[in-house]
């Protein structure tokens, strides 16, 4: 298919970061031409022309941590301290899913990504996949993995490494290149030391990243402490797992001495402050993290914690919260570019996240026309301190069309929306209040 | 005007909180009836019968802290330290405005209100009078103030008190009631001792409060302690300032002391957490406001410092800045609970911010189809956490219309929209990038 976007604004990423009247042409998913010079596009017939006149495009947002499936907990359990939250609510909810539970609730969280402006995405969870089929059907871009969870070597840590290396021979590289699968040890406290040595094999082995939560809370890097005398980035290191290249979600309690190791080991971040916020644990030192030149990416973390995946009120929050104590810290364009370049880069996508020619057309094209972007005098600043999400229209991933004028047309979004509803009494509490 | 909301979910800040399948009629500027009993309304004749099927109501939100007309300098600049910010790129703009200027965009950001659910406001600017006529065309509620800044004694000062007054006089109890005024001195730090006692003497004349800003940054309260040995909120008691009833806004930097004097004096206090991170003053400590039972609003502050009017994001990152080191703290009722009844108390509207028989009928009714409503366990959690401003669908302020399936009723947004748009010129800094 090829597209034309005609004489639009754009947030590129790239040099100059702002234009305006700019036409942008697509064809066999990728950015064939940006130009202001319009002339450039009569000769040209296109299966699609759309008028960009009071649109902003920008590379659509890569969201570098969520739970996909967890929308299906959404409102499920809120307001309540981490380890009860997880092991009275969400653990023993978890334990009802199904692989088509998964499936459903895997569309509606990509429906809602769509919605709002994402067009990449990295997950962690189980029955991926049910996640995999999802990110085929619609048309979105991720990269996935299975959560190994093993605290001990043996049977059932053989298992969990199994079912990630089926994923990883399944659907690594899979739909045109769009599904690429990681290797996931699920955090530092939840895998043994075994189950990490042969997770950074497998994602040498297939050429992939490795995902995993790291110092998300202050007790996980106590007890990596008494039980390890290490940090869990010091152990991680000490193991080898960053001969691999790893993305790290949360860090919100790194210390400087963790994150010369994440530098040197150019190990990828993925910030998360809803969530790190909500369930108690902290705000994590982003501009520290810039100053280190680290791979930086904004995730949302899963809907049971945040709780919807709206990366522009993530990106929002991300640029406010650095500047608790500074107002110069994390300006808006450098927040907008963890949320795009910058999340693409830690996921190894090395081609999206930005508007240049030659490079994957994953688009999002915002209306401006909303009564929050007047007067209009900056576009990136009006996107990242004032806009809505609800301005996304239209939604391009691979130089195809999944929502147009706020219309998912790739997979039956109100189909999904009901079945997902449907489950909600499957998994109601029976004391539930409302 | 007669409406019959029928058939809706509603968040009542009354006993009981949730309540679904309940039809609300409302009359002569109340409401008269809540009921689950659809049999109670049949006989009635409503001019207007509104479904709601998948609807949720909910008081409006109060915004208890902005200055309306600041839209016009919306991503005017940012990212900026806050003398620089306010020296060098706020007050040489401000120098520009004119009456209309102020008229116009009062309108904007009445709009930009209305669509995000908010009813009633609370606003300190100059050309007070433009502002409330905005209120008084477009049908909302506020209370308005004339920010006194005279740091001498003098003709200045007496000048600025006159102004004050003349706008008590020409304003206070208009349109309804739906316009209040109040005395506001601008902050300690632009005040002189003087202004404030006579800004006391006319709030208790007229029956009505004091607005300030208070205790906003460090450098506030350290240069207070220099020049008085007092903190702003000591020497403001000292000098008898809070025989009147005080809304002060901001409050980062508080001592225990300072919370101590406000409780006795039953001062209330407006959290614009948003506008506090953005200019890095820092994190209110709204646990302990809670805690010592003040009355707390939630405010967004001016455009040209959040960057938007939305109440909805404004209270989520309140509930969510709560929890920094505590996942309990400020659960979404209690926060939903400061952006409606608490504002509402705060500005002395004491029949609006719930929903009762007999109250004002002030409502913001939100459309729950949204792919983030999914699956929908809890509407406190999902409005609180997960929903966007974009699904508020219609408002009603003092039983009238003012926005019908987000089309403003009440006057011509897209003029407004134009006339401001047009005025970007006119402000627009020579050496801008965009």
């Amino acid at each position: 298919m090829t597209i034309l976007i005609k004489d639009c604004a754009a947030i590129t990423m790239s040099t100059p970061l702002v234009r305006r009247g700019v036409s942008i042409a697509i064809a066999e998913g990728r950015i064939t031409k940006i130009s202001s010079d319009s002339n450039l596009f009569v000769s040209e017939r296109f299966d699609k022309v759309m008028d960009g006149k009071n649109k902003l495009a920008l590379p659509g947002f890569v969201n570098a941590h969520t739970h996909l499936p967890m929308v299906l907990l959404r409102g499920y359990a809120d307001d309540q301290n981490l380890q009860r939250w997880l092991a009275e609510e969400i653990w023993p909810a978890e334990k009802k899913l199904t692989e088509e539970d998964v499936y459903w609730a895997s569309l509606v969280g990509i429906a809602e990504m769509l919605r709002s402006g994402t067009t990449t995405f990295s997950d962690m969870y189980f029955f991926m996949d049910a996640v995999a089929q999802a990110v085929k059907e619609s048309g979105m871009r991720a990269l996935l993995a299975y959560g190994v969870i093993a605290p001990q070597p043996g049977a059932k840590a053989d298992q969990e490494l199994k079912i990630t290396e089926d994923f990883l021979k399944r659907w690594h590289g899979q739909a045109n290149g769009r599904i690429r699968v990681a290797a996931a040890s699920h955090a530092p406290y939840t895998c043994c030391d075994e189950v990490w040595r042969c997770a950074k094999s497998l994602a040498i082995q297939y050429n992939t990243l490795i995902h995993t939560h790291l110092q998300e809370t202050r007790t996980e890097v106590d007890s990596s402490l008494k039980a390890f005398g290490r940090t869990p980035t010091e152990r991680l290191e000490a193991l080898g797992v960053f001969e691999a290249p790893t993305l790290a979600a949360h860090g919100v309690h790194l210390r400087d001495s963790d994150l010369e190791i994440l530098k040197r080991q150019d190990v990828r971040l993925a910030h998360c402050p809803t969530s790190n916020l909500k369930l108690g644990s902290g705000i994590a030192t982003v501009s520290k993290w810039r100053q280190a030149q680290l791979k930086v990416g904004i995730g949302t973390d899963g809907a049971a914690s945040n709780n919807n995946l709206d990366m522009l009120e993530e990106t929002r929050l991300a640029a406010l919260l650095a500047k608790t104590n500074d107002p110069t810290a994390l300006p808006a364009s450098e927040a907008l570019e963890m949320a795009t370049l910058g999340g693409a880069r830690a996921l190894d996508f090395n081609d999206v996240g930005l508007l240049e020619e030659g490079r994957r057309a994953d688009i999002a094209l915002f209306d401006m026309q909303g009564v929050h972007w007047v007067p209009g005098f900056n576009p990136v600043s009006d996107l990242i301190y004032a806009a809505a999400s609800a301005d996304v229209e239209t939604v391009i991933v691979n130089g195809q069309i999944l929502m147009e004028q706020r219309e998912i047309k790739s997979f039956d979004e109100e189909k999904a929306k009901a079945r997902v509803h449907q489950l909600r009494a499957k998994y109601q509490k029976e004391n539930s209040k409302n």
